[in-house]
């Protein structure tokens, strides 16, 4: 089964693939989150798994654009450890290491660790390509900070694992393919809807959901491309878009508010 | 007047603090975005300009955490739109550029022009920090995308203005200060709060808001950092903290939230 991620081999997103789905399965690098749309709609892959939350960072919106965009649909749910991993070449110890290469998400993630060591934080613009350029580079002075599984697909040594200041650091990923799936009894919906810029018009289209005591897990409005400042929301919440309850809030929803696109069902992460 | 940006010089965040204070302002460079508090709160800058939402991207929801940590207020608010111009040194021509580096954001919004001009988009952490890197390797086949401010401060040349694929590229950003800003009479209002994750709780919430007929412009559900998939809202409304319909609305919230903090009122952006 081929699952195509944005980002270099090695990057969270693939580490998310194998602990999700398995290690047979085979991963596609694509360079934007755009591509992995492109390339599952083609065929090029089975389907794609795309990050939309992080616990510390907030949403990705890219990919809740993008499923409004698409035909294709979220089918599937998974949430992700982020350990943050110090790497470098074989045979490098840790009292070496003066510099330390990575995305400046992750260099800031990691700043009292860094600080602690006396290490000079030096950005990049990825993290599994900060292991690449190292291992390259043949350096004996410096590290990258990376996922797991970017020392393994590249043969690079972990010097620590979890330097990250907050251990809580997780990153909630959607599988999109060419159908969602079927209901399972614990699942989760997201969709997205637009209102009428008014006083009111939000606290209207919930009403559904506070009728039929659906339980909303997330909420947030985004600027529209092309007309700022005008809003659409994303929501998602417990429940499949085959229940009862669900088919019923829905209805309800579309009376109050200029369009509704259901983005996809799926059987919620443990 | 020092105002604390995060970037380097010649970000976009530089380019916004001058078009909405002014050619005599003195912009103060700071590495992250919580620098930029500490700045402010130390007394080493007046205040900072700090972005909160793109057109395109989305919110950046650290700033919002930000607000919500510290003690400083938002007291004003620019939208500032991002022209993405194509910078490289003194004698070189369009037609000899091979070579773009930028922010990989930056990268991707400007892709239709990179690709109709046969030019390879090289990933960097910063779209001022490419223009300095290029202007220090003195290339003369690589360009950098950033702001036309970056240009001005690195005396490099602009060969293109506005490539971006998209013209309607707008970030808002927030002045942060130890006080907020008085009344106006054309005001807005940026606050947080926590609810109980339970049905129903968010539609409760904003009960207040619908009944004082407030005009919502942005919420915003934040997973809780060290406590994931536990929220905070954030929104934004017209009105000043001190109007009486908002003072009522906000008693009322105080009354279905288990916390609400009030981040700042401000002068509505143009």
């Amino acid at each position: 089964m081929k699952v195509a991620f944005q980002g270099e081999r090695g990057a969270y997103s693939e580490e998310a693939i194998i602990a999700y789905l398995g290690e047979s399965v085979d991963p596609v690098p694509r360079p934007y989150l755009k591509d992995v749309f492109d390339t599952v709609e083609a065929g090029g892959a089975d389907s794609g798994l795309v990050p939309v939350e992080n616990s510390i960072e907030g949403s990705i919106v890219r990919t809740y654009d993008l499923l409004n965009e698409r035909t294709l649909k979220a089918g599937g749910e998974s949430v992700h450890r982020i350990a943050h991993c110090l790497i470098t070449n074989h045979g490098v110890e840790l009292k070496d290491i003066k510099k330390v290469y990575s995305h400046p998400q992750a260099l800031g993630q990691s700043r009292k660790f860094l600080d602690e060591h006396n290490m000079d934080a030096i950005p990049s613009y990825d993290t599994a390509g900060s292991v690449k350029m190292i291992k390259n580079l043949g350096s004996k002075d410096s590290a990258a900070i990376a996922s797991g599984r970017a020392a393994q697909v590249y043969d690079m040594k972990i010097l620590r694992r979890g330097i990250e200041t907050h251990s809580e650091n997780y990153t909630r990923f959607l599988l999109v393919k060419p159908e969602d799936h079927d209901a399972t009894g614990n699942d989760k919906t997201s969709i997205a809807f637009t209102v009428d810029h008014k006083p009111g018009s939000l606290y209207q289209a919930l009403h559904a959901f506070a009728e039929s005591k659906i339980n909303l897990t997330k909420i947030e409005s985004r600027p529209m491309v092309g007309t700022p400042w005008e809003y659409i929301f994303f929501i998602d919440f417990i429940g499949h878009r085959t229940d009862t309850n669900i088919k019923e809030a829905i209805e309800g929803l579309s009376k109050n508010t200029r369009s509704v696109k259901i983005l996809g069902s799926y059987p919620q992460a443990a």
